[in-house]
């Protein structure tokens, strides 16, 4: 690269995960390198991107040479090599409430309708292209667990009052459910959660229609 | 409970989720009381267990009164709360590193290869049941990218000679993948991991056929 930046990004704009890793680098005002990964052209898969990223996923951040891949583990590291404008809480029970918050999402929602798994339910199911059904499926199980467990958590955000890696989450997840014209009728939480994320500056700067590789 | 031991863990000898807090709580010597729920009889959606863990799901961990859910949040916070004989190394890169290991089973492959899901699959495919191919098939895609991605971090352990959150994982996922008869002749190195993984006493005391819920 002929930039100096410390940080380089290898993102698609429409992924979820790279909107994540974006919008914690915008929160911390870290200046990084965008590099277009286009999923659906199949560049993940290419033999140079497979060097950095085994999994052949994105994102991938890089920092000082350093290859940083899955972003709940890249949005840790972030908190904790810059944890000026923080997106975790200080004390640990705060931090857990927070952490299983972005369970929900990042571990039983996002992963389990992520295109190559839809992928594979239609193809078992004799389709072709991606299974939308169970993608909705999918979506409307992981909001209807968050709804419930952030009612117990909600202020103007997720967790109280705090702008946290939850929000994030749900940013990303939100805008896939309505990708696949997820009903938000039963998510009343959420939909007024989301309002108020959706004017934070980092989630703005982070949209998949604001990146460099985002197409109509 | 008329124990006044701090912990209680809400858990069921089979699942991988609860494996892994188990693990946690023997190697930091914690003592817990077990409080076993179990899923084949559809106990987690009692009304008295959703009020602990609106998700339906194990493990619940209840430390002094507070509900802590999601097993990566419950381990963080067991880390935090109770840094002796650590799960994860000190450093942010290395932090970064284990927890991608982390990433790859408790996010990409665990989940999608949940009770419900692959029930949910069966059902989509008009079969009775749950559906083992599927299953299967993220077993070998997880254990793939795991096998990979450990070939740049393994020692004795999948991060160097440290024991860590990662082993958990994959002591669970390898279980697993057993029960769904996945071939291990393509994961060499998981194979060998997994032979020093098993003898680790905390693993040992958290196996599945150890627990007092389990059956034959």
């Amino acid at each position: 690269m002929s930039s100096d930046k410390e940080f380089t990004l290898y993102s698609y704009w429409r992924s979820g995960t790279s909107w994540r890793v974006r919008a914690a680098l915008h929160h911390k005002n870290i200046d990084f390198d965008y590099v277009a990964v286009n999923l659906v052209k199949g560049e993940q898969r290419s033999a140079e991107y497979l060097e950095k990223n085994p999994s052949g996923l994105v994102p991938t951040l890089v920092h000082r040479g350093v290859l940083l891949t899955q972003s709940p583990a890249i949005l840790e590291y972030l908190e904790e090599i810059h944890p000026e404008n923080p997106l975790l809480p200080k004390d640990p029970v705060s931090r857990a409430k927070v952490r299983a918050l972005v369970g929900i999402i990042a571990c039983d929602t996002h992963p389990v309708q992520n295109l190559s798994i839809i992928k594979e339910v239609a193809r078992l199911r004799g389709k072709e292209g991606v299974d939308t059904e169970f993608a909705k499926w999918v979506n409307v199980r992981g909001l209807t667990a968050y709804e419930k467990a952030v009612g117990q958590t909600m202020g103007k955000y997720s967790f109280g009052d705090e702008f946290t890696i939850a929000d994030i989450c749900l940013a990303a997840q939100f805008y896939n459910a309505n990708r696949f014209e997820v009903d938000l009728t039963p998510f009343p939480n959420i939909v007024k959660l989301m309002k108020e994320i959706n004017e934070v500056p980092c989630i703005k700067k982070s949209h998949p229609s604001a990146q460099p590789d985002a197409t109509a």
